[in-house]
C-alpha cells in the first residue's frame, strides 16, 4: 500500500456512532483513514465494491457525526458506497464475513441493521423512499430528519428524477446528497454528468451567500417569500457569473455545493448548517472513486469491484490459470463485435454496464455504433424499440435483475410490434455474492406470458453465439436471450456461427425411464447428476436410463419435443435456475395439461423466497439445484 | 355547440398529409377549425379522449404541414392528442370507428398506418422513441427529420428524463415539442409543472434571439463552439431578465418557447425555422386542453373523455338508470375514506389517476394525506415503501397495465421488506375500448412469482371492500388487490367491513363431477355459465352438476380448498381474466402436480397474443371469456 499503516487507536474504540460522537472533528480524518485502511486490507482478501466506498468515507463518517442515526434517517442509494457505513454501526468486527455465505450482507439492509433503511442493490431509488419517510415523519409530527445520498451515476435513472420532482412539490425537510464522483460503473454519462461537470462554482461566492442565509434566517429576515426572491436572484447572478442552469433551484430545491466531499471536516461543518432548514435542499459534493488507495484512483471502473488483490503493490490476483473457458459476458462481447463486422444493422446498447457485460469490445472498435445510456433500462429499452422500427438491430444488454425496470417497456415498446430488438439479460439465475436484490430469478417467469417475445436461454457459450447469430437474421422479432454470470463450459469456444431454428430444442441423451428437461447451462449440472444417478442405480440393480433434453427455447415451445416427452416417458423432471412459480417447468405443466398428456412431473428451480447472499456453489446447494440434489431426485424417480 | 357550423369545405379535400400541404398557410386556421368540429361531432357519439386531442389539433396540421410524413417521423408521446393526425392521415372517413370493435385503434400503431411510428398507449415513451428514429436516420445517411411531441404531465414520467438525459449527449438532430397544456389527465403535478409554469419569457426578445441565431448560422459565423457560448450567455441574461432556469439549456438542448401552440401559422413559421437546425432542441407550446369546445375548455379533468354527450349543449348524457351498482373505482375510493378515517395511517398514493380511480374522494376530504405524484409509477411504488418503512400504511393505486412500469420497484423496494403497501390495481382485465394498450393482462402471472406478496382479486364490490379492510391490518405485509374497470356487482354495496382470512378461498357451490376455480369477478360470468351448463346437461339426461370455487387468493394459495378439488374431482376447469401463460390456472397446475392430484385440468384465460381494443363484452366473447364459452366448455366436461 502506497500509505503509511497507521495504528488503529480511534477506530478499534468505535462501536457505535455514537462513539463516534464523543470525538472532536479534528480527529475525524484520522477516523477516515483508519477506516479507508480497514476497507482495503479486507477488500484484497474478501472481493467487494471498492471504488464507491474509499470515494464515501467522509461523508459516512461526517453523516454519523451529525445526525442522530438511526433515529434520523440515512438512506444509501446503491449500497457500493456504504461500507463505512455498515464499519460504523456495528459491524466492523463481522466485516471480513461482507458478501460471504452466512456473512454480513452485501448491501445495507434492514433485515441486518437498524441503521440500514431500506433495500438498496438497485440504483436511484434513495429520493423516492427518502420522501416517503420524510413525509412519514411529518405525518407522526416527529422531527426526525431524513438524508438521501445518491451517486451521480444514480440521477441518470428515471426514478429519481421521478422523486426530484416530487420532492420539490411535497412538503418535507429532507436532504439529498448528491456524491458526484462522474463515474457510476464505468464512467456516467448523458445531459446529467454534462450538466454536474458545468456546475463549479465558486467556493467563496457560495460561502458567502450561504451564511448570509444562515444569519438572515436567524434574524428572522428570511419568510419563505423572500427567501424565494432572494434564491431566484442568487441563481441569476450565478448563472451570469458562471454560466450555468441550475436544475436543482429550476425545481425549487435549495441547493447547496458543489463541495469537498473527501473534506470531513468541511461536510461536518456544512451539513451541521444545513441540518435545521426547512424544506427540500440539495448538497452537491465532489468525491474521488477509490480515493486513498493510487492504483484505484487511477483506472476506477477497473478498481469498481476489483477481485482480490496485494494491498501493498495493488497487483490483482488473478485465480486460477490462463486455460479456462471464457466468461459468458466476453462470449457475448466478442461475438457481438463479431457479427457487428458483418451485419452494419447492429449497434450496441447498455445501461452504464459496458465492461460488466463487455461491450466494452465492440465500443472500442465502434464507437459509434454503441451506446451506454446510463443507469436508465427503461430508456435502453424503449430507444432500442425505436432504432429496430426504423431497421435497425440493436443487442440491448441488461443484467437479468435491472431488466426488471423495463419490464412494461419490453412490453409496450418492442414486444407489441414485435421489434427486432435483441435482448441479451446477462447475470441470469444466481449471482451468488451480490445477494437477494441482484439474482435474475424472475425473468423467465416474467417475460413467459408476453405475446411475440421469443425466449432462449443457452446450455453453454456455443449456443450462446449460435443463439446471437440467429437472433440477428431477418424477421426474428423482439428476442430474448438469457445467460449466466461467470465462466461458461469451453476452452475452444469459438464455434462457427450457424442458425438455430427459433423454438427448437435437443435431445442430449436418450433414456427409457425418467425425462429431464432443462433449460439454459443448468443443463450441465443436470447432465453430471444424470451420470450419478444412473451409476447410483445400476449399483442397486436398476438398468433404467434417463432422457436428457436441453429445451433450449421457453418460447415458442418446442412441441415436437414435448409431444416425445409426453407419449413416451412416465416421469419427468424439470430444472431451470429461476422462480419455479410460473417458470419453464410451469410451462412444461401447462403443455402436458393442454395435450392430455399426464406424466408424474417434478418441477426444480428457484425457491418461493428471496434467495440469499454467498458463493454460487453453496446457494446452488442450499436451494437444490446442485448435482448431488438433483442426482437423488433422479435415483428416487429411477427407483420408484 | 357554441361556434357556428361552417361547411367542411377544406377538410373533406383532405385524404393525406400530401393534400394538406396544397393550401396556403392563410388557409390552415380553417382546417384546424373543421378538424375541431369533426372531432366534437364523432366523439359525442362514439366517445373518446376529446381534451388533448382538440388541444393538439393546430400542432397535428402544423407537422403534417412543414413536415414530410411519413418520410420523416412524427412520433406522439401517448396517443390522446392525436385525433387530429388521424384524420389527416386517411382515416377521416373511418373515423367514427374510432375506438370500436373493428374500427380504427384507440392509439396510432404502426400496425395500422405507416403514418403512426410506434406504440403509444403510455406517457413518456417519445424521446426514447424518437432518439432511437433519429439514431437510426443518421447510421443509414438518411435526412428524414424526426419530431417528438410530448405533453407537460408525460414530462413527469423518468423515462422521459432517461430519454432527455440521453438526448442531449448521442448526436442527433431531434425537434421535441413539449406540448404544455398543464393537465395530464388531471393537473400535472410536481417540480417540473412548477418549473414549466416558470418559464414565461418574453416573445420578443426570443424571437429577436431566434433570428440572429438563423442569420449567423446562415452566414457560417455559427461554429458549434460560438453556439454554445452564445446559448449560455443567453440563458444567462434570460435567467438574470425573468428570474428562471433553464433546465433543457442546462442539458445543453436548445429551447425555443414558449409559443401558442393554437396558432397554426405561428406553429408553421417556428416549427419550419427550426426544422433544419442541427443538434437536439426544444420547441415548448402552450395548448389549451378541450380547445375550442368551452365546456371542455373549462372542466378539463372532466372532459378528457367525456363518454357521450350533446354537442350543442355540451351536455353530457348518462347511460342507463341511476339504480345501478357502482363502480369498482367508485367503491374503492368510498372505501378508502371510510378506512382512513378510523386509520389515521392510511395514505393515498396515486401516479396521476386522482379521478381515474376516485382516490379524489380521500383527496377532497384529506389532501394532507394523499399525493398524486403525476406520472411516474415507479416512484408511486417505491416512495409508498419507504412511508411504508416508518410506519404508514400506503394504499397505492394504479392502473393494472401501467404497474408494469413499476414491476422491478414492487420487487426491489416493498416485496423484499414486505413492507405493508397496498397495491390496488384497477382496471385489471380486459379494459374494452382502450385496447392493446391497456388491458390489465399480465398482472396475475407478472407478480405470481415474487416472494411474500399477497395477490387478491375480489369477486365483487363488497369482497372489494373487505379485501381493503384486510389489506390494512397490521402485519399484512405487501398486499396486492387487483380489480376491474367498470360497474362491480351490487347496488347495495356499502356492507359491513370485515376480515378475510388471507389465503383463503370460498365455496360458492357444491358438485359432484367438475370443479370450476375462478378468482375475480370473472367468476359471475362463470357462475351464470354453470347454470346454463348443468340445465343443458340435465336436458340431455345428464344430472352431474359443477362445484364452483372463489380462489380469491391468487397467492398464498388455499391450500385446504386445492386438496378438496384435487381429491374430490376428476375434472377441474379454471377460469381467470389474465393470461393462461404463467397465470391463476398455471398455479393450479403447479399445486396439484407437486401433491400428486391427477385432475383432468382445463385453464381459461386470455390467449397468447395482444387482445385487440372494442367493447368489453365482444372481447370477453372473442377471447372465449363469455357465459356461453364457458357454458360449453363446462357441458362437455359434464358429458364426457
Amino acid at each position: 500500500m502506497a500509505e503509511e499503516k497507521t495504528s488503529k487507536s480511534l477506530l478499534s474504540s468505535i462501536d457505535l456512532p455514537q462513539d463516534l460522537k464523543q470525538l472532536q472533528p479534528e480527529q475525524l480524518p484520522q477516523v477516515c483513514e483508519e477506516i479507508r485502511e480497514e476497507i482495503i486490507d479486507v477488500l484484497s482478501q474478501n472481493p467487494g465494491h471498492l471504488g464507491s466506498s474509499l470515494g464515501a468515507v467522509e461523508l459516512a463518517v461526517a453523516l454519523h457525526y451529525v445526525y442522530n442515526t438511526p433515529e434520523d434517517r440515512i438512506v444509501w442509494d446503491v449500497g457500493h458506497q456504504a461500507y463505512a457505513h455498515k464499519i460504523l454501526t456495528g459491524r466492523r468486527e463481522a466485516f471480513h464475513t461482507n458478501r460471504k455465505y452466512g456473512g454480513i450482507r452485501p448491501f445495507p439492509t434492514p433485515l441486518e441493521s437498524k441503521y440500514d433503511t431500506c433495500t438498496c442493490g438497485h440504483a436511484s431509488n434513495a429520493i423516492s423512499i427518502g420522501l416517503g419517510m420524510a413525509v412519514a415523519a411529518k405525518n407522526q409530527h416527529s422531527d426526525r430528519k431524513v438524508v438521501a445520498v445518491i451517486g451521480d451515476g444514480a440521477m441518470s435513472g428515471g426514478l429519481a428524477f421521478e422523486g426530484l420532482n416530487n420532492v420539490s412539490t411535497t412538503p418535507n425537510d429532507m436532504l439529498i446528497i448528491l456524491n458526484d464522483n462522474a463515474m457510476s460503473i464505468d464512467r456516467s454519462v448523458g445531459g446529467m454528468k454534462q450538466y454536474l461537470l458545468h456546475l463549479h462554482t465558486s467556493p467563496t461566492y457560495n460561502n458567502l451567500r450561504f451564511r448570509a442565509a444562515k444569519r438572515f434566517e436567524s434574524w428572522g429576515w428570511l419568510t419563505e417569500k423572500r427567501k424565494r426572491a432572494i434564491l431566484r436572484f442568487n441563481n441569476s447572478i450565478k448563472s451570469l457569473l458562471f454560466n450555468q442552469q441550475n436544475m436543482f433551484e429550476g425545481f425549487d430545491i435549495r441547493y447547496f455545493g458543489p463541495t469537498d466531499g473527501n473534506d470531513v471536516q468541511g461536510l461536518v461543518r456544512i451539513i451541521s448548517e444545513i441540518k435545521e432548514m426547512k424544506g427540500p435542499k440539495l448538497l452537491h459534493v465532489h468525491t474521488i472513486k477509490g480515493k486513498g488507495y493510487k492504483a484505484a484512483e487511477k483506472d476506477q471502473a477497473l478498481w469498481h469491484a476489483p477481485g482480490r488483490f496485494n494491498p501493498n503493490t495493488g497487483e490483482r490476483i488473478a485465480s486460477g490459470s490462463q486455460e479456462k473457458p471464457p466468461k459468458y459476458q466476453i462470449v457475448f462481447g466478442e461475438t457481438l463485435l463479431e457479427l457487428a463486422k458483418t451485419n452494419d444493422k447492429i449497434i450496441g446498447v447498455t445501461p452504464a454496464m459496458p465492461t460488466g457485460c463487455s461491450m466494452d469490445i465492440m465500443m472500442k472498435e465502434m464507437p459509434e455504433r454503441t451506446f451506454d445510456v446510463g443507469i436508465a433500462e427503461g430508456h435502453a429499452v424503449t430507444f432500442s424499440a425505436g432504432m429496430a422500427k426504423d431497421g435497425l438491430v440493436p443487442f440491448c444488454n441488461i443484467y437479468s435483475t435491472f431488466a426488471q425496470r423495463a419490464y412494461d417497456h419490453i412490453i409496450h415498446d418492442a414486444a407489441i410490434l414485435n421489434l427486432p430488438v435483441v435482448l441479451c439479460l446477462d447475470r441470469a439465475g444466481l449471482v451468488g455474492e451480490d445477494g437477494p436484490t441482484h439474482h435474475g430469478a424472475f425473468d423467465m417467469a416474467a417475460l413467459r406470458p408476453i405475446p411475440n417475445l421469443t425466449i432462449a436461454s443457452p446450455m453453454d457459450e456455443r449456443e450462446l453465439r449460435r443463439l446471437m447469430y440467429t437472433a440477428q437474421l431477418p424477421d426474428k422479432g423482439t428476442f430474448v436471450i438469457r445467460y449466466p454470470r461467470g465462466a461458461s463450459e469451453h476452452v475452444d469456444w469459438r464455434c462457427e456461427l450457424e442458425e438455430i431454428e427459433v423454438g427448437k430444442g435437443r435431445k442430449l441423451k436418450d433414456g427409457d425411464s425418467v425425462a429431464v428437461i432443462t433449460i439454459g447451462p443448468i443443463g450441465n449440472t443436470a447432465s453430471k447428476a444424470i451420470e450419478v444417478a444412473e451409476s447410483q442405480a445400476k449399483a442397486k440393480g436398476c438398468e433404467h436410463t434417463v432422457a436428457h433434453y436441453d429445451l433450449r427455447f421457453l418460447k415458442p415451445l418446442d412441441e415436437v419435443l414435448l409431444n416425445e416427452v409426453g407419449s413416451h416417458y412416465k416421469k419427468v423432471l424439470t430444472i431451470e435456475d429461476g422462480v419455479r412459480e410460473g417458470g419453464m417447468g410451469s410451462a412444461v405443466l401447462e403443455y402436458m395439461a393442454d395435450h392430455k398428456f399426464t406424466p408424474e412431473t417434478i418441477r426444480l428451480g428457484l425457491p418461493d423466497h428471496f434467495v440469499e447472499h454467498g458463493d454460487i456453489s453453496t446457494l446452488y446447494n442450499k436451494v437444490g439445484l446442485d448435482t448431488s440434489h438433483i442426482a437423488n431426485v433422479l435415483l428416487q424417480l429411477l427407483l420408484s
